[in-house]
């Protein structure tokens, strides 16, 4: 059968084991073919391929409902579903999305794109299935870096009181993106290697011998060795157990035979239920197996032969990679940088390689990320929390209540601000600006260039506030040169002009140069501001724009609702337009593809800058 | 020694167990007596009383770092270090502060309000002090229902991992605000009534044979008979231990003796330890003793002889009830109530007696509360989350990531918004329109009286998108009238006016009445606006009232930046003011004091609108 002819799962409940293994086989090899051209989730799709068969063979889908956390590791599931001919799109604009959504199959139970909701989701469909005395299944397939996050132990507490029955599918590849930390991984560790696990072969040598948990436990800590001696020979999975949830496992997830005996138990079961499988990330792609860093988590298009990326080396590096240089640059004892679990994608590797003392890595939790960096300032630490954008509105409470409230010196370092592309609305950045603004005692700057980004970061480790500094996920040129302190709130006059104003900032300023210079060969000349602090903003140069009496712009890549503009308009009665992102959430696409849609490119921008001056003419 | 002569705690370090259980009862003498007057966390601070005296005799404050979970519960480490002489002034404006608070005293390590950041704050203080090569003791007293939230797990899992010196007292009263829920508490259960724990005669008694608990579990469950004889016979504290902290306990709370020997034994440990202390919420006073509903958690002003409450009876109710009262008339199957841990808090006993089967406590897990009904709702379910403005802070995620993203047909009833009073800054809800406005696909709403409230929660049921309803701590007069569907958006004129307009929405809208007709009464008319609808907003209405071409005020108890009349001024560029609160914390004091305070009281607000008319006169 190919790939592109399935229509949907009922199919593989009529294949024997050999047809199975053909199939998985197949699958890997559509996945490492289009994944290699459109990009996307590799690895953790090549590691659930025989567990999403399994699910879907034990499990009447879509009356059973799957939940994927997360759901980068639903590409199997799209296969199996119907979606494969599709895949050529995944991530694209209007294409296939990169993870479960509703609208485009009735397989797809709830959708996510961040980490953890899928205990929660699926005690609520159970209650309300029990509500309603109807009969079906939900299951919830969760990492186990996702599983450590503080919402899933919510559930979890609570799917341990309630007793009704869910099934829980702990996928356990020992990465979560890259290496998992944390006592609850340690315990992990602790069930993988007890007596009920028997894995393949080669598996099993990596899970029992591999060296940075058991080494490092057998070696650093004979209050471990004492307890990893006792552990072994008690009942596995005591922990969820002893939060009322059967523990089955662990078992080998690439085992068809196995699986399927397991599912079905849990399908018995007359209550809660974990499994705990043991997958490996990257399976049947050599260079995705070896890999211990996260790279082939997420990944662009690649040479399939070489494993090597294809890009053009434009000679831009990331935003990530300027702000970690910088720290690297403006290192001293005081500085902690925090991450919750994001060490690869904001290319912390070199920092924490260099300055291991001084970073930490929480794993997925994003809350205490941000209450242990409050903690640390007290103590005279100049924490650096690097957090995603769209990861950062989990810590949102501790923002307000802890960070700010306290006026402590914690610096946020928000990656992934503005329009991320192809991970599509989860993920895109636009909230943080209207979320922060209204908090007091908070500074958020926003740097144009390496080198505003560098003089930012030494100017909040200088200043005893909260500070955010605010970057996106484009690729900028790299310039390395003396970084000094800023004054806060101070805004920069980029290019001079008398009829108009723009203010914008991050890479808009940049980008808005050609449109200015448009502008100058017709004889409008328009001021370019670089509005580098968005809170507190410069009075005096805002005042100064007010007084000439002429348009007011801001342009912005945030939503519009709660902006700068807004804020600004709130300030002062002057009449200003904002052009930001209208109030609907931002699907997926390049950048490019979305802010045309937006009506934020420059071509547009343009458009209704003129219109706006031509009108202001016309009354003259 | 008299109670307000106490200076620091070193004088305790002198005293013998006879002077000791003295100064207990002196102290919980103290307490019963000023709450009575001041009102205030009665409850938790009896529970505390030796708890405190031991912590302040083993460790050595303020170089050891005592951290108080939430922190209501630090009134007795108020009294031992010097601030008995002020508690007349408890939880007023300008006064002692119901919370630890760092300006307050040199003994205040960390600040809270919302619960379960204690571990995170203890974790961060114990690496930096690590890092710094210092040497002090890092404790976190926590309750057995803040250790259930999420933050916690976190926490828990890092400090289990890191393995750096962190001392975690569990102060479990089996009560948390009110019942405790979830499968951890049973965990707390299980290792209250094993063999390690000698209560005080009468608590033991009510420990071991405490019927809700063990009764239901002996009764409902063979699986959890199963359980609960294994467990029984393990090693208590296994789930702590299994995440790489040792477990001490279960110990008498309101034991000197035992309190030290154990507290010493975690200051000597080498590392994380936890140590599982059994308190008596209320201990000292009969009716808090007595007290299984968390009535005397937090109280006003009451009569210390006969436990009543002291308050004018004017016939109001609070808005609490007013909400609960429509739930229950408007009730449906397909309603559900859910509920993080705030069903006292939230008036909601009465509704979760007459339909159990829809109401679901959570426990104190705001972010899975919001998963869950989201997930709910996409199986038919109506839910409505009840939750206090300021802890939907800690849910912000699950809100634009889960609910509003999937455009779900969740209810969010946000209680105690705007000016809460006494609990301050930590407890204003002052920022959930400013975070709310600009997730796409909201809908907020607030009633301006039990009326309308009635008629939004019928319009909330019938509306399939996420709908907001926000309600104050104040108290209002109750009307049952028949209920009515209101048209989404809509605006209400609540006077006739064309000088001037006057939007509003809340209790704000009742409490201008008196100013509008101040203003009539001089001849200016100014229409006053019902904005039950902040979003979306009434365009026709608004259009119109921006085509009169007269001032237009915007009043609200909300942070200004991102306001309301923020986003009006958003898409419009007609001269607006607004009122509302400036870019500070607001402080605790009572409601009209501090309104009095942020110029946002009605003659304030008279004056200011005034000077604009005046101003606009002049001009013509």
């Amino acid at each position: 059968m190919k790939i592109t002819d399935i229509k949907d799962p009922k199919f593989l409940k009529k294949l024997n084991e050999k047809e199975l293994i053909k199939l998985s086989s197949d699958i890997r090899e559509f996945l490492i073919d289009n994944v290699s051209k459109t990009g996307g989730h590799l690895s953790p799709n090549l590691g659930v391929v025989e567990l999403t068969i399994a699910l879907h063979r034990v499990f009447n889908t879509p009356k059973d409902k799957i939940i994927f956390d997360v759901s980068h590791q639903s590409y199997v599931h799209k296969i199996l579903t119907g979606r494969a001919s599709r895949f050529d799109t995944l991530r694209q604009k209007d294409g296939l999305s990169g993870f479960q959504k509703r609208s485009e199959s009735i397989y797809d139970a709830y959708e996510a794109g961040h980490s953890s909701t899928s205990l929660s989701a699926a005690l609520g469909m159970a209650l309300a299935r029990d509500m309603n005395n109807e009969k079906f299944n939900v299951v919830a397939v969760i990492g186990d870096g996702s599983i450590q996050n503080g919402l899933c132990y919510e559930a979890l507490n609570q799917i341990g009181s309630t007793q009704s029955k869910v099934i829980i599918v702990l996928n356990d590849n020992d990465m979560s993106i890259s290496k998992a930390a944390g006592a609850f991984h340690n315990h992990l560790d602790r069930l993988r290697i007890s007596k009920g696990y028997e894995g393949t072969k080669t598996k099993t040598k990596n899970v029992l011998y591999k060296i940075p948990y058991i080494g490092k436990y057998l070696v650093n800590s004979v209050h471990k060795i004492k307890h990893f001696i006792k552990k072994a020979y008690t009942k596995e999975g005591f922990l969820f157990e002893e939060l009322g949830i059967d523990y089955l496992g662990p078992i080998n997830g690439h085992d068809f035979k196995k699986l399927e005996k397991y599912l079905k138990k849990a399908k018995e079961a007359p209550e809660p239920v974990l499994i705990h499988v043991i997958t490996q990330k990257g399976k049947g792609y050599r260079y995705a197996e070896e890999d211990t860093t996260g790279k082939w988590h997420g990944i662009g298009p690649f040479n399939k032969q070489t494993g090597e990326a294809i890009k053009a080396d434009d000679g831009k590096i990331s935003w990530s990679e300027v702000i970690s240089s910088s720290l690297d640059r403006l290192f001293n004892d005081d500085l902690v940088v925090i991450t919750p679990a994001m060490e690869t994608g904001s290319k912390l590797t070199n920092f924490k390689n260099k300055h291991p003392k001084n970073f930490i890595d929480v794993g997925m939790a994003e809350e205490h990320a941000l209450v242990l960096a409050n903690a640390m300032s007290l103590e005279g630490k100049i924490p650096f929390v690097s957090i995603y954008s769209s990861f950062l509105q989990r810590g949102y409470d501790e923002v307000v209540h802890d960070i700010a409230r306290m006026n402590s010196h914690v610096i946020i370092g928000i990656d992934r601000a503005g329009i991320v592309g192809a991970d599509g609305e989860t993920h895109q950045g636009l909230f943080d600006i209207t979320f922060l603004l209204p908090i007091p005692n908070m500074i958020i700057s926003a740097p144009k260039d390496s080198i505003e980004a560098a003089n930012l970061i030494r100017t909040a480790m200088h200043t005893n506030s909260p500070f955010a500094i605010r970057y996106s996920r484009n690729s900028i040129d790299y310039f390395k040169t003396d970084i000094k302190k800023l004054k806060v709130g101070s805004w920069e006059t980029v290019m001079e002009g008398n009829d108009a104003t723009l203010i914008t900032y991050g890479d808009f300023v940049n980008e808005s140069i050609p449109l200015i210079n448009k502008f100058q060969k017709q004889g409008i000349n328009i001021e370019l501001v670089n509005a580098r602090f968005l809170k507190p903003i410069d009075e005096e140069c805002f005042k100064r724009i007010c007084s000439k009496n002429k348009p007011i712009f801001v342009y912005e890549e945030s939503m519009e609702i709660g902006s700068l503009g807004s804020y600004l308009k709130t300030i002062t009665n002057k009449d200003i337009t904002i052009f930001g992102v209208k109030d609907k959430f931002v699907l997926q696409g390049q950048r490019s593809e979305l802010l045309e849609e937006l009506e934020l490119d420059i071509p547009s921008i343009y458009v209704k800058i003129k219109e706006v001056l031509d009108n202001v003419r016309v009354r003259k």
